[in-house]
């Protein structure tokens, strides 16, 4: 585990996986909530992972928060509308660059995630929950309506039921981040590494150029109407079609035998 | 309670909330169907509370049913397209101002809720059930397929099931209704108040101004793409943070005391 | 039962229901694979279908599986670009047509639905699931994204789950694919037909003019903003209101008897 930053773990290989990279937020006394420093830290390194020949990558929490969001105490120092527009805009940035870097994003969500820390699991590809982990955009109960992490929230769960968490603050428990897909399994705490494992190395192990092809038009097509998607899909499966990967992979599966990949 | 309007009572401070309005459409011989008079008291009641300093509005119905839907036998009257088109323009104005209108707005469904009475849960910003409230689409059933109130559920629930129940015009019970994200939270019917009085007292505690701006940002990025989703909503939130509230809440945050509201 | 095509088998009056019709994949030993010959019998039959006077539509695949999706060994065979371009833009319009066509289209889903074949029951307006059957995406295993299929999933599932199944080529079970909205029904291998036939029957029993009307609306208007949405629904229901159909039906409610359809 090198820690070039002190306040972003980053692991290679990790689960002993080959090109897994773990991300793990580090400021634990302060719930990992996100200061200036830290989102900046964290696209830094996503940045840098994007451009890596990893396959995935999983976002972790050190200590016994997810990560609380923002940094009140920082943001409430000296109040100017231009210092929250700048702060706002990095904050959605680092969050983009989530959906934008070609590797599949785990979030991994070992205790609660509120706000931006709530807003960070929805924009990940995936997240996978200790069943004590816990789920809130709480800034209403504090006058700051959650608008960022309802962008994300209301792209993952139905409208009723984000509308309900922004408005009254309230936690939801990690069965019903499940039932409502904010979460894709939720696992017994000390298995929660075991089901991060399990999922990143089934990842790992599919061509890297399908699943970054894959990856961008996923999100693409969602914003268009659905012939339009049909065509950006359609090419982008005739141009995988064309990948020596794929093209083996197909090939093995008539022959039925395993790839050489 | 005031009685203004006949055919809508309109309580003031209900539920022993300050703040919280409740609209009771009061026809409930005719189940307290959408006539082109109900229609008009519902648009006045809800612009007046729109532009009041009301915090929550609950919408409810008097009799054995929440809402039947448009009244068949005023709109079978004299048949003509123009009055059709007027009719549909006049019931999804109103159901628009629900939306629009800067407060959360609860549908309080103790009983049946179908056609465009259905519409009027599925357009509500949250809705609490009865578990004996029952929700249909059925105008298909006398072959008026439910296309405005399609809009509106098709928005709640997931595709298939909008759909099903479109072509169908079957019910749905209250608790599918909740598992299918068209309404929060079910209720025995003696407790379905007390549920209505929790989450209204939870918004009615917020402040005003976040909970505005929120509820029209949250409408407004639904409908375009993640990226200018997110520039809205960074603009709404810095703008947001710099409301004499939010300073308080968050200063009274950091110092842990209660904010002084 | 005629069977002019081989590949496709077409059963008028199907289920004993007048304006019922079934089309059957007909490639049991190939799993149902959609060949070029495939999706070309079946874009015919649906087209000639969506301009008779059929009222809902059955698509059930013979042998132990629904549908496994492209047919890879006569994909490999020749690999070039443009071939596979025009290969999808194929199989796109198939899909494309299911929703085009005016008649309601439900998925008889007996075994597993593999890839296009998932994309197939995703396309459906409705889709029965025998309890056994099962359903994945699963091209990434053999290096081939399922970016077309995912088009037509992630509009019937939420995005986490539509995104998990996608990268990870994993099979979901029956019951799972209706908790997400993959499916309306799920019923014993015994009782699929009993299932399919009463969902078939409740259609047909509907007026032709509304349910067409409101089927082209249904998707019209979830590719735009609300507002827009609730303009085009509102003429939908003003012309439908005006058919002699509805007339008689809406006048029969009033008279508390049965329609004369």
């Amino acid at each position: 585990m090198s820690d070039s930053e002190a306040l972003v773990l980053v692991e290679h290989d990790a689960y002993g996986i080959q090109g897994a990279v773990r991300l793990t937020m580090n400021r634990p006394r302060a719930f990992n909530a996100l200061s200036e420093a830290m989102l900046d830290a964290m696209e830094r390194e996503l940045q840098r992972i994007g451009e890596s020949d990893a396959r995935v990558v999983v976002i972790a929490g050190e200590g016994r928060a997810f990560c609380a969001g923002h940094d009140l105490k920082e943001m409430r120092q000296e109040p100017a509308l231009d210092y929250y527009r700048e702060l706002f805009a990095r904050c959605s940035r680092m969050m983009l660059t989530i959906q934008r870097m070609p590797q599949p994003v785990i979030a991994r969500v070992h205790g609660i995630a509120t706000a931006a820390g709530c807003q960070l699991v929805a924009m990940c590809d995936l997240a996978v929950a200790s069943d004590g982990a816990r789920f809130a955009v709480s800034g209403v109960n504090v006058g700051l309506f959650c608008a960022t992490p309802g962008v994300a929230l209301s792209r993952n769960v139905s409208r009723k039921a984000a509308f309900e968490m922004l408005v009254t603050g309230d936690f939801i428990d990690a069965q019903t981040a499940k039932e409502r897909g904010l979460v894709n399994r939720v696992a017994a705490p000390g298995e929660l590494d075991d089901a991060v494992r399990a999922l990143a190395s089934s990842i790992a192990g599919k061509p890297r150029e399908a699943v970054a092809a894959g990856k961008r038009l996923f999100y693409r097509q969602l914003e268009t109407g659905i012939e339009s998607a049909y065509a950006l899909a359609s090419e982008t499966m005739a141009c995988n079609m064309m990948d020596e990967a794929t093209l083996e992979g197909t090939q093995a599966f008539i022959e039925k035998r395993p790839p050489r990949w």
